[in-house]
Order: structure tokens, then sequence, then C-alpha cells
């Protein structure tokens, strides 16, 4: 697909291979939502046709993003986006504490570990999650409501590994929360792992129980990803995504899964108000934007299967051709680490040289449409991405990277353009040296 | 204008009376943010296109907003709707209540009152406001975290009175929020006096300065709301609206006026992550829906003397009709109260008769599509609403409230049917009485 079809001749077209920072929405999504804001206006807690009909569409949303995560209906909680998805799991879990624990001073028990007393809740996360994550933690710190740790990635794998989660767990520990799959390098994390060694953990210990979460907004559109398999209490859904975030077509809104909300998972409502989403968000429902989620959603539980093989296909004929003409040892691939899966559509690629750092080559693009790295720290300049430094690449390699993340409709044909792109611009620049 | 004008024929004609609950979204709208999804899908803080023009857009509508409320565009903060901004104002205050107090501290000032010591941030709202703020104050009172006083409306004018605001006042309070326009009765609040007088007592008080914030939802469309005028410090913008509230032809998302955020006015953020609309509310923006609220902003900006008289007009010719047809003895205007304003557009009328409930009379109507008052509150049943009970309406007449609230292009056509639909409904019930 090519978004950019406009005026612009074959020539001078562009090929956009930034589909980690956002995509565009699918032409079926943009439909549902039309009509959304034609037909279903109404209020959903009105009895009237529009309202109904607002109502209706919800519903049938909510299924389907439920199926496409392998959860029920209820487990389903509509919100603004996966930033305050993610912020809204770390509340929870700080309350959830706060109350277990003082519930059971109440009782007058003391089968919680005796030093509980003065600990404040623990929370476990890595070293390369998204803002949306590491920044809320860093907050709770700072305001002194939590202590965090940040397990940092193997610098071999690029993953956080099981035996690190597991012993920075401490008896306060109420929170593990780990990204599905990393925006920059594109590698999986094994969270069903992780689940597997705490539920086991868990019935060991007493309360505060540790609470799973998994913000799997790069992952969705990309690889199956089923809650139940994944043995999650949360995950995070992104449409619209959070910056950084993978989107799968679809518009800017989120939704949280959790596992039984309020019965089996504990859920502290971030807002007040009218009673919307069960009062765990209130917010009259954003019902087009629900709609459009819910679209991209069965399209995705529909064909998952050939997205992800056209991205690994165009992907992977994307590196054999950078191998092709630049040599391997001119090259670095950020995203292939010894042992780790990875998403099927992420190229994260160094061209090893004193002058080609990632910004200066793609200044001099005419064609292809990348970044470096995350939206969100584009002021950061030339200064290499800290992500990938966690995972062990050298400082001067980091500085060199490009990210190219393919889409559903990105061809060979496209790969081929930007490979042309890509030599014209380092040869340009070794010219220079 | 007839949002139902599909398979129905004229006789069996839909006449939608509730735009106090939500309204259609304008053409022009659904235009504004159709186009954004196609050609403005990119991440606003990327360097192409796409991203560049959702960039503009965003820049744009913070434009014509802040051009609507008479702010800067500095002024504006998107968010997901108002409850969230509602939310975010209550935060911010008992945020700044503590942040003061403890820089008093520190300083080792001890100009505020002694008594601050113990005392918690106390706040003063009405007993007429939206969930999304009463609900809000309720949690932080439980909790622990503030004082609230809910002053009540006066049964007289069914307004806030400015004395009673004033006589509420505490060495401790830091937020006064109030609301601009009652979404029942339509009846408006007297925000510009209580600025005057909050400013002139706060130059003589020290620490912490006393917030002032409006909830203005129900008013913009309606009326002029110009920031300046009321003195406010934060005022809440709805374009979907929350639960009650009017919307002005919008999507679903809102805003926040906050007068010089973070330089002038405190403002905490709520969540953390990207550092998108200056960090005071990360997350990718959500272009589409915000390029809707621009253009509706922009509508009003233009035509709201023409919307308004539009309104007024048809509003009073409903009230005249229902004073012929049914006699001025067997109807109370719930929305008539001695000495006050009101909103252009709200006809809360109650028939008398034992047997006349509004929800009865709404089931028997054919062709009139209304509510009996507050969409979130339609669990409620026969109760009366607690907001007419609040303004001095007794019990038996609330209970038969319907409020009847006309649109943009509602049509004297319009409310003849209405009036046709009301009296065969009454007549039915009063013969099976």
């Amino acid at each position: 697909m090519q978004p950019f079809n406009g005026n612009e001749e074959e020539q001078f077209r562009r090929v956009y291979l930034d589909y980690n920072a956002t995509t565009p929405v699918e032409p079926e999504v943009i439909e549902a939502i039309t009509e959304a804001l034609r037909e279903a206006w109404g209020n959903p807690s009105s009895s009237y046709r529009p309202g109904q009909k607002a109502k209706e569409i919800i519903s049938q949303s909510r299924e389907s993003i439920a199926k496409m995560v392998g959860g029920c209906s209820d487990d389903i909680i509509f919100m603004s986006g996966g930033t305050e998805a993610n912020n809204f799991v770390f509340h929870t879990a700080v309350k959830y504490f706060w109350d277990t624990y003082r519930k059971a001073k109440i009782h007058g028990k003391e089968e919680g570990p005796v030093e509980m007393g003065g600990a404040l809740p623990h929370i476990i996360t890595s070293n390369v999650e998204h803002d949306s994550i590491s920044l809320v933690a860093e907050q709770l710190v700072k305001e002194g409501k939590a202590e965090v740790t940040f397990v940092p990635v193997s610098k071999v794998t690029a993953r956080v590994e099981v035996e690190d989660v597991m012993s920075a767990i401490r008896p306060n520990t109420c929170l593990i929360s780990i990204m599905l799959a990393n925006n920059e390098t594109g590698v999986l994390m094994p969270i069903a792992e992780i689940s597997q060694r705490v539920q086991a953990l868990s019935k060991k210990r007493g309360a505060p129980r540790i609470l799973l979460h998994t913000d799997a907004a790069q992952a969705i559109g990309k690889l199956q990803v089923d809650t139940k398999e994944l043995g999650v209490d949360y995950l995070t859904i992104v449409g619209h995504k959070a910056v950084l975030q993978k989107k799968f077509y679809a518009p800017r809104i989120g939704a949280l899964y959790v596992k039984g909300p309020g019965v089996t998972t504990p859920v502290y409502p971030l807002f007040f108000g009218g009673g919307q989403e069960r009062n765990f968000r209130p917010g009259t429902e954003n019902t087009p934007m629900i709609a459009g989620l819910g679209k991209a959603a069965e399209l995705v539980h529909r064909n998952l299967e050939r997205y992800a093989n056209g991205m690994r296909e165009t992907c992977e004929y994307l590196e054999q051709r950078l191998e092709e003409v630049f040599g391997k040892e001119k090259l670095h691939f950020n995203s292939h680490f010894s042992g780790s899966k990875r998403l099927p559509n992420t190229c994260n690629v160094s061209f090893l040289g004193e002058h080609l750092q990632g910004r200066k080559v793609l200044s001099l693009c005419h064609r292809l449409l990348a970044s470096v790295g995350a939206a969100c720290h584009s002021d950061q300049g030339d200064s290499p991405s800290p992500i990938l430094l966690n995972c062990g690449i050298p400082p001067s390699v980091a500085a060199n990277a490009l990210r190219l993340s393919v889409g559903r409709g990105t061809t060979k044909g496209d790969v081929d353009v930007v490979i042309e792109d890509l030599r014209a611009a380092v040869q340009q620049l070794e010219g220079l040296s």
C-alpha cells in the first residue's frame, strides 16, 4: 500500500517504512468510524435509536476485541489510549497493595511478612519499556508511593530473562509489568514463562498477589496474542497507539484487557463520573473510535496469518537485499539477537562507518520515510537510542541505527526503491568524508 | 434538522428533543474527522508529511478552540473528554495545595494560617453538579484526601448564590468548582461574580491561592463563553460531552482551558508518558477527533448568535404552545426560576396530575424522543431527579418532569408534531386513571 499516491509521479514515489511509529487507518475502519458518526451519535445510555445503535456497536466491538486476545467481552475496558491504560494498571496495583495490607491488618492476620509493615508497594518492570510505563514508575518513586526495580534486559538476547525477574521479587512486590514486544528491536519478551513461574510462587506466598501486566500495543496485529496462553492479568491494547508502539491500522483509542475485572483481578478507577464501563472508566463512550477499533480487531482476527506472513516475507527480503548490496561487514542488525524471537516486520539496522549516523542517512533519502527510533524521542538529536544501548548495542553502532518497519501492504518493489535510496545516501555520505 | 429521515414516512416522523443529552455530529465536522483519518494519520511527532499534517491540524484546532472561549492557544490542553478534564482539575488542586504547603513550610514562612498544619485541602462545589464533579469530590472525601462543601443552590433561583459560596470559604480552601449552566434546568450560575469576589479576597490572604473552575460543557455553543469575562482559572470544554452535558455538535473528545498552564495556573498531570501536550497530558494526540472539535469550535465562533437566536425562538414557541394547549394550571416549568437566566434551548416541564410521570408520558409518545433527565441516571426508574429536588421542585412535580431540549435545526413544525404527540399521551393516561 502506498499511503502517498497523491500527486507524486512514480519516480518520486515515497515509501513509508515507519509502521512501528504509526500506521494509516484501514479504509474499512474509516468506514466503520464514519458510519458510527452518522448513525450512532446517540448517547449509549439513552433508549432511542441512535443511542441503541451506539450501544450495539460498542458491544460488538467489545466482542471483536475480546476474541482477538482470547478473552471474554466483560474483560475489555475501553480507555482513551495506551498511555491511560498503562497508567491505570500502575495506579490499580498500588491501590490494591494498600487495600490488601489494610484489610490484612484489620482482620488481625499476621500471615503476610512482618517487614511489610513499613514497606511500600514494589513494582518490577524492564529497562526497555515505553515512556508510558517507565515514566509512571519513576513518578511513583519520586512521590514516595512505590519502590521500583527496572530489571535490565540481557545484552545477549535483548530480552528480560525470567530468572532476573524472579530474583527481583520481594515480599512486597505487587506488580510485574513487561512489554510483549520491544518497539525498536522487535524482540519478544518471555511473558508466558514469567507468568507460570509467578503463579507457582503466588500459590506459596500470601497477599498481596503479584499482578502481571503486559503492554501488547506493539505485538497486536503482528503475532498471535492470547491472554490465556500468556497468563496475564492485564494486557494493554492500543488502536491509536501511544507513541512508539505499533498500531494495527486502527484509530486512536485503547482498551485494557483485565481478567475478570473487579472479581478475579482488582480494578481501581482513575476517574469518577457517569458510570460508563461499569464505573471502571466513566465518561461517555467514544462510539466512533470504538467502532473503528472493533473493525480493526475483526480484521486482525480474520487475517492475522496472512498479515504476519506477508510482513515476514517482505522484511526478510529487505534484510537479504541489504546484505547483498552493502555486504555483511558493512551492516549491523540491531534486531537480531541470539536466541530471541522477534516481530515479523521490524528491521533495525546500522550502516557501519564514522559518518553514517541514522539521522544523516535519512536526511539524504528522497523516497524512504522512516525513523531512527521512537517518535516521542525525536528531540534527542543525534544521541543514540537508550533502548538500543540497554540491549548492549555499542554507542557508535546505536547512533547509526535506522528503524525500518514494514506494513501489511509493503511490496518487494517498495523494498527495491528503498535499497536504491539508501545506497545513494550512504555513497554520498562516504564521498563527503 | 431531522436526524431520522431514513425510511420513516412523514406521518411516522420522529422528533428528537434531547439535545442536552447528546447531539448529532455536524456534517462539516464529520468531513473534518474523515479527512484527518485519511490524510493526517501520521504521528504528530514525526517529520514526514502525514505527521506534519497532523501537527498542523492540531495546532489549527487549538487556535479555533481558544478563540471560541477567549483564550490563547497555549491555554488549551486536549483531553479524552469532560470526565477526564474535571477529574484533572480536582487532582491538580489537591496536589497544588500540598505543594504550596510543603514549600511554605520549607521556607519557614508562617504567613499562612497556623491551623493549616493539620488541615486537608478544602474544595467548594454545588449540589447540582454533574457526576464527574460530584463523584470525584465524594471520592476525595472518602479517601481522606480533601474536605468538600457542597453549597446548596437557592430554592428560589436554582442558582448557587455568590454569598453562599463566599461564606463557605475557609483558610484551607484551594478550589471552587461550579458549573456554568445546569443541564436539567438550564439555569446559569454567577461565575463572573464569584470570580470577582474571590479575586478580591485572594489579594488579602496568602497561599494557597483559591483556584476557580467551571464546567462549561453545557453552555458552549448556546451562549457566549468568554474565559476573560468569567475570570476562571480552568474551564472544561466538551465536544463529545460527558453524560448529561450539552454538546456542540462535535465529536467525543474534550479540552481543558487553563489560564497560562504551569505559569499562571498550576497543572499537575494525571498521566505520565510520551511528552505530548507539553507533558500536561501525554498520549499520542487523537488527531481526527481534535480536527472535529476544532471545526465545531470554528462553527460556534462564527455562528453562535444565529444558533442561539434560533434555539431561543423555537424553545419559546414550544413553551407558548404547551401553555395554549394544556393551560397554565396543568403545567409546571421546572426551568423557570425567578431572577435566573437560563440556556436558550432547555424546556423542563411537568404535566401536573397523579398519573403523569415523565417516563409514562414518554412511553406513550410515538414521535417525540426526549428524556426525563440525565441519561446516566437512566437506571433510577421513576424516582424524581435529585437535581430538580435540590432546586426546590416538589417530589410529585419533579417525578413528572420531561426535559425537552431543542437543537440548532429544530423547527416550529417539529414543535407542532411534539405538541400533538404529548396531547395524545396525556389524554390516554388521564383516560386510564
